[in-house]
């Protein structure tokens, strides 16, 4: 039973996203197809990244992920599909897979690259803004109707990747980044606690001190500002039952120093 | 063919939702999936116990709806598995369930409730901060899969249930209370209509009255400010192409008045 | 496999959308459901017709479109049933499916009408402000599992149909109007590419003139105002990496004027 999912920045009001599942179910008829997203910030290939990221790995091994955030749309940027470990990718080649792609060689899976270069497996007329509805939708549909990776286009070994921010050490702690704010106002870092478990911390942001990693939000009142391990594995920082987004004005890649107070 | 519905306060722009389908579908493949609302309000457990009272009924009998607005996280706070008449729910114990629950036992129908205390029906690894993915959409796929509602956990006979605002009699009529507003700006208040029906009624709120209960909002102009009775047969305050909720600045949990015109 | 869609004015967050799927999936349980859009403006039937437009021409052969905006549920407004070319529609009989019958037509595809007035293959209990759930959701889902299209009632020959802005020819050119706004902000235009290609063209809208036609956003650098043919070969105005309709105050239904360079 092939699983699709869908992550993009068009929105939900104009049918874009319809439109791709109707060229999909007319290719792959039983594939189950699942929004990860369509509210990523118009253009901002990192937050969908970022957000495929945290969701990709939940889903069963031959999943096939489209992706689309294309500003390159039309212009001579490579598609591509990908396998990252037992799943496949399809999207443009900006990045998009960037934080998946350094996940599995850090695990030491394998990953596989192809160039689309076989109109057979595209809508017959492609246009010139909607790659998602003509080239991506029809090549994800057909590599979960049974059509190997390799039969997409050209092996290539180069995908576009982006730079992403790591924590730096500094003395007594870290520096790390804001990597991605939720719909609650909570702020993701790019800080792994694995990194820090098991040292008493103090968590510095935006002229704030935090003391302590807390196990939840309802072990503190609401309205506190707080730092947790979020469900990644991650620091965060939050309000509890509120937004540390809006108490803070953060934003995403504003930095913070997570610090070891032990050592001082 | 199973069936399973989402109902959280996640928004739509993080890969949450997604995340949980993932999971589902890696236990319960032919599973198909509707998300009920995922625009409910932070942490406000009542809001989704009304939306999701208004849509489950429904859906086909063995329905599991697993519902996430879940403030207690990580605390002590116990997860839920219940059978209410012919469908499952599934979420935290902290009231999503009442209304359900209430109108089941109106109908004389069966609830059952089960504490969820068997981590094999869970993800390997448990998050502290996102049950949903790691707890409730595990045990709701497995359940939808054919386990049985007992082997999730301990029977149990008290759970959490929400003080509901019930109509009050006075001299004449009814003092009741808006209990939800849709997008339309549309006032859904909580006296059914069976309690008022054959009687001349005057709609009293916010030091508006309105007179006379209308069949249909197009049976008056653009504009106009009418009561009428629901899809779900309690009585709705509307504006005929607008809002309702804006123009009287309502919210929920106002009271109005519903006067008997013949008493008078 | 049978595949439905939906498109509505109901929002995503009051359950109206999923009251809908439950009861689809109660009447056809194998069925597909795909969401074109749940986020056109409230009432607005053009919008929606343009939308489903966009995105139904999609979806194979069969499927089963349906879409409620309806301001006048409850009223006499008939309630339709259409075969429109190889797919099926169904929805309240104010104008919704004018676009998609009007290009039918012009490609000599077969249009066959049905009023529904079979209260078997609607809910038992039909409310007088919920149609899509008591009676368009049942009757398409009877539709996807084989009901005909001529059992659900009697066939008519006088659908409603919205009059649709044309292009008119002007002197070196044409005055088109805007047809809908996106996500983006792009605007798209009622303006067949087909009526202007081969010719060098000047774009003038709201006290702006575009010279050319671009032939992708990215060839142009971030906040440049383009003109470009759109996903479906019309004319689009739109910013690269920005909004058109923020940078310009547009709104569907302002002309523009498209006039031949070489003309002059």
């Amino acid at each position: 039973m092939p699983v699709i999912t869908l992550t993009t920045d068009f929105g939900d009001k104009d049918g874009f996203v319809g439109a791709m599942k109707g060229v999909i179910w007319g290719i792959c008829p039983e594939a189950r197809i699942a929004d990860i997203s369509h509210q990523v910030s118009p253009q901002n290939v990192l937050e969908a990244a970022i957000v495929l990221q945290r969701a990709a790995p939940y889903f069963p091994p031959g999943t096939v992920h489209i992706a689309v955030v294309d500003p390159g749309v039309g212009t001579q940027r490579r598609a591509l599909a990908a396998r990252i470990g037992a799943q496949y990718f399809i999207g443009p080649d900006n990045g998009l897979f960037t934080p998946l792609i350094a996940d599995a060689r850090d695990a030491g899976l394998e990953t596989i690259f192809v160039s689309l270069e076989q109109p057979r497996y595209w809508l017959p007329r492609v246009s010139r803004t909607f790659h998602g509805r003509d080239i991506f939708a029809p090549s994800g549909a057909h590599l979960a109707a049974g059509v190997r990776l390799e039969e997409l286009g050209r092996l290539i070994t180069d995908p576009v990747l982006l730079p992403l921010a790591q924590p730096e050490k500094i003395t007594g702690g870290y520096r790390a980044q804001i990597s991605a704010i939720d719909t609650f106002g909570n702020l993701a870092t790019n800080l792994a606690w694995s990194w820090v478990a098991g040292k008493a911390l103090l968590v510095s942001l935006k002229g704030r001190l935090i003391h302590g990693i807390s196990s939840a939000y309802g072990q503190h009142p609401p309205g506190e500002l707080i730092a947790l391990v979020d469900s990644e594995d991650f620091i965060e920082v939050a309000v509890v039952n509120g937004s540390a987004a809006a108490l803070l004005g953060a934003q995403v890649g504003d930095t913070l120093e997570v610090l070891f107070t032990d050592a001082e």
